[in-house]
């Protein structure tokens, strides 16, 4: 596990509560055999203790007094990536958009020693999707990343695995819950931008640089992965065409009322790749409050198909990179 | 094909319309040998000719001026299903709750010849889904019946393929679309029930008789299929507590809205399943309008997850019943 946050730690944490189901259900027994953090790294072929990493890292904030293992301070995930014997390398440090590092050096490293990647980093992807997908192809490992959209909503997942026989028109979305709270909170009390931001950094919804969800720039990225995921494109981050919420005023949103219409941060794909405040009418699928997330297909012959669900969420991410390493484990269980 | 209703019709035209893309995508070159109508039955061995079949229903009500294959007046369904030779029956004839039939003799005589079964029609699932599914395992074919819920929208698909290592706690649904028109209709223009009722036959979106949607019926042999597909437990239509619309009124909606609050039908289960109409919150992501559907399903630790569509519509349920036939195909593909 390269990265040792919110997100990794829930997903310790369900493998250890659920492994009796897990071992019935799908034949998984995972063992966590490396954790690498900010400051260094823990390691053990025969398994970490799970519930005595959670405890350090959450008391201490390092693994380093795990008591059990090596732990290396200062101990480069890279190494780690290469020394350590492991099937599957979950990588979850955090998104970084210009070069997409240090996660991007990561997968790549682990997909040539032959390792499985799950990714929850959106950076690697945003960057190079099409080669990480290449270099996975050619060396014969599974590169999943359930997880970098929708939170814990299987997003990718169903539009692969449910729509067969029909074709994907377009894609559009709310895929960023920050800026969706905003916007609500604006709607509903009629507070401008600043204060509505400033309430969201206080409920832990928004980062204290909130440039990378306000500015659009993390739905850009997840629209990147999906329309490259579901429809083949050979997207980058660049190509997305962005603006952000930053130029929103309550009197934008008034307007857009008036009409029976809510305005939302709407990522959208079909020949071009846009984020942009939208207005939609009051009773579009997509009109979700608060910190949900919605994606909508819009297909023939199914017709238009909508998926909501939290988009975000340690326990619900989690459970996406679960389902990456169940079906990591099928594809490859003899 | 038993029935050649107008979903029957649509899928006729789609396999038509998507004969290269079918192919070359999955394999399939599906052949139309024998439709039954409730006048009588065409078939020829080597294929009907779906375009003037189509025609000739279309334009005279009939296949029986078809000018090619048999066509024998008052041919008896079950006889085609044994004497025709195929390899998929699809059952599209009317849903009926008291005894299923004639869907169900159908269903049955298919499974025992070895058929696969595609079925559209609720009937014979709301009265005898576990026997059924029994049968099915037991003569080693498939029995599919992807269209019976959401039309179109991949619900039964979505809860099996996509949440995996995730537990579903509870799954409840706007499931019936005349039922949802109704009441967006008297949430909207204060109009009262029999005049919203009116408006949605005049529409096609209700029958002359609306027992089957209003008195929540159709709903509960929606919630009964998921269920015992999804959760794996052996309901009947007879074990849903069921309550329709009928007697929702316009101030019963109008005191919901004064606490931001809407009036739905809602289908549910949990411990037990029921039908009735409950106040939701305006946010919730259940509260659609007009003749959409939509279901969630509370999951742990994936999250409340809702799938949202359109519950109905020829070429939407038509799409459902090629994934099936997709899903045939690959699962018996050699």
């Amino acid at each position: 596990m390269v990265g040792f946050g919110v997100v990794a730690q829930s997903f310790a944490d369900i493998i250890t509560e659920e492994a009796k189901k897990l071992e019935r259900d799908y034949g998984l027994r995972p063992k966590i055999v490396g954790v690498v953090d900010s400051k260094g790294a823990a390691a053990a072929p025969e398994g970490l203790d799970v519930s005595k990493a959670l405890q350090a890292k959450r008391s201490k904030g390092t693994l380093e007094q795990l008591g059990q293992g090596i732990y290396s301070e200062g101990r480069n995930a890279l190494d780690v990536i290469r020394e350590v014997e492991c099937e599957v390398v979950v990588e979850s440090t955090p998104t970084e958009l210009s070069k997409g590092e240090p996660g991007l050096s990561h997968v790549r490293a682990a997909i040539r020693e032959g390792r499985h990647v799950v990714c929850v980093n959106k950076g690697p992807l945003a960057v190079a999707m099409p080669a990480l997908m290449e270099l996975a192809h050619h060396n014969k490992v599974m590169f999943k990343f359930s997880g970098t959209v929708g939170g814990g909503t299987p997003v990718l997942d169903f539009a692969k695995k449910c729509l067969e026989g029909s074709k994907i028109k377009t894609i559009s979305g709310i895929l960023n819950g920050t800026s969706n709270y905003i916007l609500s909170r604006m709607a509903a009390e009629g507070v401008a931008m600043k204060d509505a931001l400033a309430e969201a950094q206080k409920l832990g919804y928004a980062e204290a640089d909130p440039t990378y969800d306000v500015g659009g720039f993390d739905t850009a990225c997840k629209l990147v992965i999906t329309s490259n995921y579901v429809l083949g494109t050979q997207l980058s981050i660049k190509d997305v065409d962005t603006r952000g919420i930053a130029d929103v005023s309550v009197a934008d949103i008034e307007r857009a009322r008036a009409k029976d219409r809510v305005v939302k941060l709407i990522g959208k794909v079909d020949k071009d790749a846009t984020v942009s405040p939208q207005e939609i009418t009051t009773t579009h699928p997509l009109n979700v409050s608060g910190t949900f997330n919605a994606i909508s297909f819009d297909t023939y012959p199914a017709g238009e198909i909508t998926l909501v669900g939290k988009g975000a969420g340690g326990k619900e991410t989690a459970s996406a990179v679960l389902r990456d390493l169940i079906e990591i484990r099928r594809t490859f269980a003899r």
